[in-house]
């Protein structure tokens, strides 16, 4: 590789998704639970929750994945330079996120070899009875990471926010379960966005990427942390949020109409 | 950072070590396992195997080189961009090397945000009674990475090599004991060496840093993973092995004086 050259359009050039076949059917959980009917279906937004038989496990699911995007692509096994794998033993739902930046990293530094790198990211998310536990799920996905990709990763504008807290752990090796604290947790995050956007809005900014005062009308799809789905929404509405809060001038008469109370 | 430049001269900025104080002597770990005199001293060229006492345990390992790494460099905990930690809960001994070579790649990638990386690395390596209890020991190290470095990381000749064998795992996850096959695992680390060191010369040729039939003659400083300390000599050992194989005329009546046989 050229040393004096990025290699051009770095991303995601395929990807695959697997999810167990088996699911709680999230309304009868309600039911089994003893919650208010719609707690989770309307209120967390969810439906289904998959649940592994004892057939699958964490490898079974990254395996079945890694083999499918394998053969569907027509690649061989030689083509993979790096493999990453992001699943919850480490750095619990940010494993996968690592693993993809990381991938994206050694493609863009010297160590890259000309080959694909494949992330591998999976989780079984099994909570202890009580809030959590709705909240629970399996899954796997593999991707394949290359230059002249379709779906590209834009250079400088990335961000990352960390901060130490108790939030969500797991203090106790002999068990399964996690000790979360669900309304800190959802706080920590709803901060955490709130920088990431701040960074990405002033970086985007002096890269000359976009100058709206809004971000969210010059991008075309977000995508965001899905503990439960009712999150995702609140994400996004959060990030109008930000963009009213920074607005010098906000339209409260159209745009931010009935807003003026959060200024 | 210019997209179109690497940063200059990445590589090792400053480095800190910590070992615990106390330690078994290997001469009565011989007498104790009724092992024959010298098995461990002369055969595996150790003398003290480090233990924790009871006030430390890794989290305090590796804070300890952190915070002197910090305090002797007179940097700031906001100086470091990225903290990589390599303990043996991932990929076992080369989960600090691969932590390593993670932050060199970020700071060669258009993730870097300019400041440094710090990668810490720690071990407390405990095996159960048996041949491989005496390759045990305790330590960490905190690294300091950025451009400009003392200790550079050249580019494009690094090499890498990995091979499925269960030499090393730990199956049993309530067990603080790995399963060691320590004769399997050796040979698993020479083959691994021979691999990397050829590809690692053709690399360097190709680059037009060395086209000696020998590299260790060019080469001032050999660093190599130490479970204990004989297998560092015979792996410098296996690198002259190799440059005999490779060359198309040795020099039995100097360099390689008796080595006839194993041609």
């Amino acid at each position: 590789m050229d040393q004096n050259n990025w290699p051009k359009d770095v991303g995601i050039v395929a990807v695959e998704v697997y999810f167990p076949s088996q699911y709680v059917d999230q309304s009868e959980l309600e039911t089994f639970d003893g919650a208010s009917t719609g707690k989770y279906t309307i209120g967390l937004g969810q439906s289904k929750m998959g649940f592994c038989s004892d057939r699958e496990d964490i490898n079974s699911l990254c395996l079945t994945v890694v083999q499918s995007l394998i053969e569907k692509n027509n690649i061989s096994y030689n083509d993979i330079g790096r493999l990453e794998v992001g699943i919850d033993t480490t750095n619990a739902c940010f494993g996968g996120t690592s693993a993809l930046f990381n991938a994206i990293n050694w493609i863009e530094s010297s160590s890259w070899d000309g080959r694909y790198a494949m992330v591998v990211a999976g989780d079984i998310a099994v909570y202890a009875t009580g809030n959590a536990r709705c909240t629970g799920g399996a899954g796997a996905v593999a991707m394949l990471l290359g230059p002249n990709a379709p779906l590209v990763f834009h250079r400088g504008v990335r961000s990352i926010y960390m901060q130490h807290a108790y939030d969500f752990y797991k203090p106790d090796l002999s068990s399964e379960y996690p000790v979360v604290d669900g309304k800190l947790s959802v706080q920590c995050y709803v901060n955490a966005l709130d920088k990431c956007y701040h960074m990405y809005k002033s970086k985007a900014k002096k890269m000359g990427i976009s100058d709206n005062k809004s971000l969210v009308d010059s991008i075309d799809s977000f995508i965001f942390h899905s503990p439960y789905c009712k999150l995702v929404q609140k994400s996004f509405a959060r990030l109008m949020l930000n963009d009213f809060w920074d607005d010098p001038d906000p339209d409260f008469a159209n745009r931010y109409r009935g807003l003026e109370k959060y200024r």
